[in-house]
């Protein structure tokens, strides 16, 4: 209890270390990761001995690495390495590369060797993150290269995994990819990362229901009507066609991060506010998900795939006429669904999940939907969508809102829905870290809380996969397109099953992009 | 039900009036209502026949009088007035004036007379509104006159009359004051006036609470910890030491408006909205006032006196320097109590109440104290006084704020206490109609919801009369001093009965005049 505590204001240090990067010089770690080590590294976060071995198929220099990790740091982290000219060259000492193709065995040989030596040289304990920023289908054979090459044991040093999403395809391949790494990974080493999940907002709605008095007492069933989940996007697939088209909204961004944050939102207190504690409650509202049977689909999820539009006098390429998509696609670019949490908390509770590409925001927030008052004193009111809300904004413009009635100055009491709003900009300290400079962190200490949990992925392709199964095989269940800059299919509003409800546009109170 | 529904959204036309005013030569009359009354008339909300009588001791011409109503708008209406010059020259065809000296039984005859006149002159029903704008100990004598010219009957017209504060100077006198109107006058003709009531925040207290989903369900003793009313003045009594000498803090804020606010804060809802109803459910809250005995007054109330200051190197004048008041005075310009609400809804909540003169800020607010959070999760957090609260601003910079906590930006789960505001004047219609304006306007419809009822008056009466009275005949109990442009005694933080609770400085959200 006391060490959980102490590791949670993160006093203990952070243990000299060695962090492998399979697919170095892939895009994720060129934009992503590496910025993030370097800004860490700028923070005075990483242990005193600790050096980055890039992995990539690519045969270079340690000279060339260096000058192509200062390439990408001039382009994804401008900002500081132009501000810190001495601080990006006494980084560079601490990045290595190692020519290795995933798929040769030997290459491992040659990465054990070299670690080994840099380890011995440079008085490092093998402690060791390898980060799988590859292709999913490589995931299997890098772990079991690394494997076989005892790259994974834990006698000189801890060892953990990375990876990255998506975890699996379906339900049967997730088993099997967990099944293969567990074959010489403990759960305890492999991390999921989940990047919604290290996001501040994301963790800040844990701290605003479980920190405050006043959030909690109305957060169930006698005083929530739904809850809306909302995750647009402006782009398209944006030469990710090959990618997306065989995965497709549902795989890409419900079963994964829109499920964890309704995790997050629903969840019932941790007991202490441990990595296990909390995903012991995050999983079981992923395991209370009400099954949607495959004769219910149409009232449960809306599918939609945005169609060629004409938007401010230019031409938006429909998601069929994107690169490396299939003409006759049939792969959803928009989902909608209703769901409910069967549990105590939240029996008959509706969760509606929105997500697509070519909205017209790029926003993500949660929106909780109060009942209305039990009497309306007030008659004036509008009651059907004017209840009051309490908006969790998770990006842009991070924060929390209140939307609630006032009475209208004067004679009479005419009331009319206003709305208070904390902006986490507006705090002192108000940078607000990457995502991927959290969860690297996190794992170099050894804090899987913003990791998905081997059950709580299961637990997500147990819900999504008999919808995704059932439009593949049912050729009844329709796909409708809508146009660019819309917010989807208007289809999407009968989930509601009322028509006076419909889907809100992201809160005014805050900028979008 | 349909009919008190109509109007609560004022749809009732006002009808056609006399409005004669007892001291109509006196400070209130010009500061507020007639600038009252003039503004109702340039938002077109007085009746087409509507006639001012202005009744004061003075003698003087129509003419005269006319001239004064120009001075005391140009004065104290001075925006309005200028803006609108033919406006006012119309305005004034409505007043009139007739000399009474309001202890002469035969002013009242020719009052009779005149009214006779102008109502039959000006085709004007003798639906008749009498203010008292008088000194309190003419309240009685004037009621008698008017009731033995039959000036109170019914059979011509309605009558009302308006009392200003204070109603009675104890329970005592209050009843018995009461008694005296009532022979001539039924309670539903009798208007008490509390500026407060008429104040759109106090008002807006209740549209809060009960039409919203959202504050109701932790509006009760299982989630508030403690309640804070505030009335704070910079000023000293300014003139008034006349009549503050012999009132006091106690009589002057706390018997009438603190005690109605904090009976517009715990009531239940009402059954309906309408001025009954809601004047059944605030008296309740005055009844369950739990009495404060002889013997625990210094545990539950803290007198003070301000005292001779040098402020910004100005000397202020202490209390017992200023006009009017005796050298020796024990007079309180300061006082903090705590209350409790005996029912079910607040039992054992503490109700602070707070009030005084030559503080440092003028402002009027309520915070709602909610306990913390039943499990702490997060250790970091000091839960002494940084629990959620609620803040309903009444003025100035009217609105409603709440204090939560949020997670600071960064690794791991500091909390820090952030917080989001209404401000009443975001809204697009803001203007903010004075109190004054709007009880004379509900006097007209016969609306008596913001006027003060009889056993209201006297429960309240019924709570502060045996402190006073201790206060009067028990010279142990301490008259605490205090500098101007403090927050009063020091001891007022004793009555928490923690070492770790104070009160709190008014919400920073907010500004304060």
């Amino acid at each position: 209890m006391e060490e959980i505590e102490k590791k949670n204001v993160r006093k203990n240090p952070v243990e000299n270390q060695i962090l492998v990067i399979f697919g170095s010089n892939g895009d994720l770690a060129k934009r992503k990761l590496m910025p993030a080590i370097f800004q860490l590294y700028l923070d005075n976060l990483l242990p005193e001995n600790f050096i980055v071995i890039g992995a990539g198929s690519q045969e270079k220099s340690e000279e060339i690495n260096r000058t192509d990790v200062t390439k990408a740091m001039l382009e994804f982290a401008k900002e500081s390495a132009e501000a810190n000219p001495d601080k990006l060259q006494s980084f560079l000492e601490h990045t290595y590369y190692q020519k290795v193709n995933n798929q040769e065995f030997e290459d491992f040989g040659n990465l054990k060797n070299y670690i080994d030596h840099l380890s011995a040289t440079l008085d490092i304990p093998k402690n060791i993150i390898y980060y799988f920023s590859i292709p999913p289908f490589l995931y299997e054979v890098v772990a079991a290269n690394l494997i076989k090459y005892g790259l994974n044991t834990e006698e000189d040093g801890w060892k953990r995994i990375i990876v990255e999403k998506p975890f699996g395809y379906s339900y049967e391949t997730a088993i099997d990819l967990d099944t293969k790494l567990r074959s010489g990974f403990n759960e305890d080493q492999i991390y999921r990362i989940d990047h919604y999940l290290g996001k501040e907002t994301v963790q800040n709605i844990m701290v605003t229901r479980f920190s405050n008095g006043f959030f909690e007492p109305i957060w169930n069933r006698k005083y929530v009507d739904r809850v809306e989940i909302t995750a647009s996007e402006k782009i398209g697939v944006a030469g990710r066609g090959g990618y997306y088209d065989t995965s497709g909204a549902m795989r890409d961004m419900i079963q994964n991060h829109l499920l964890q944050v309704l995790a997050v939102v629903a969840m019932e207190p941790p007991s202490i506010f441990d990595s296990e504690s909390i995903r012991n409650e995050s999983v079981k509202v992923l395991q209370s998900l009400r099954p949607i049977k495959s004769t219910e689909i149409n009232q449960n999820v809306v599918r939609g795939q945005y169609i060629e539009t004409m938007v401010d006098d230019v031409i938006q390429k429909g998601y069929r006429q994107e690169k490396d998509v299939a003409p006759n696609s049939k792969t959803e670019t928009f989902v909608a669904l209703r769901v409910f949490v069967d549990n105590w908390r939240w029996g008959d509770v509706p969760f509606y999940i929105r997500t697509g590409k070519q909205l017209p925001e790029h926003v993500t927030e949660v929106v909780i939907h109060l009942k209305p008052a039990p009497h309306q004193l007030f008659k004036q009111r509008c009651v059907a969508q004017s209840t009051n809300m309490i908006i969790l904004r998770i990006s842009p413009d991070a924060g929390v809102a209140v939307d609630f009635g006032m009475k209208i100055p004067g004679a009479g009491y005419k009331v009319q829905n206003v709305n208070m709003a904390f902006h986490y900009s507006d705090l002192a300290s108000n940078k607000i870290s990457e995502a991927y400079e959290r969860l690297l962190l996190d794992c170099m200490i050894g804090d899987s809380t913003l990791y998905a949990r081997a059950d709580a992925v299961k637990a997500s392709w147990k819900f999504v996969d008999p919808i995704i199964h059932a439009w593949k095989s049912n050729s009844d269940i329709p796909l409708y397109f809508y146009e660019c800059n819309t917010w989807g299919p208007k289809e999407a509003n009968a989930l509601f099953g009322n028509k006076e409800l419909k889907w809100r546009a992201p809160f005014k109170k805050f900028k979008t992009e």
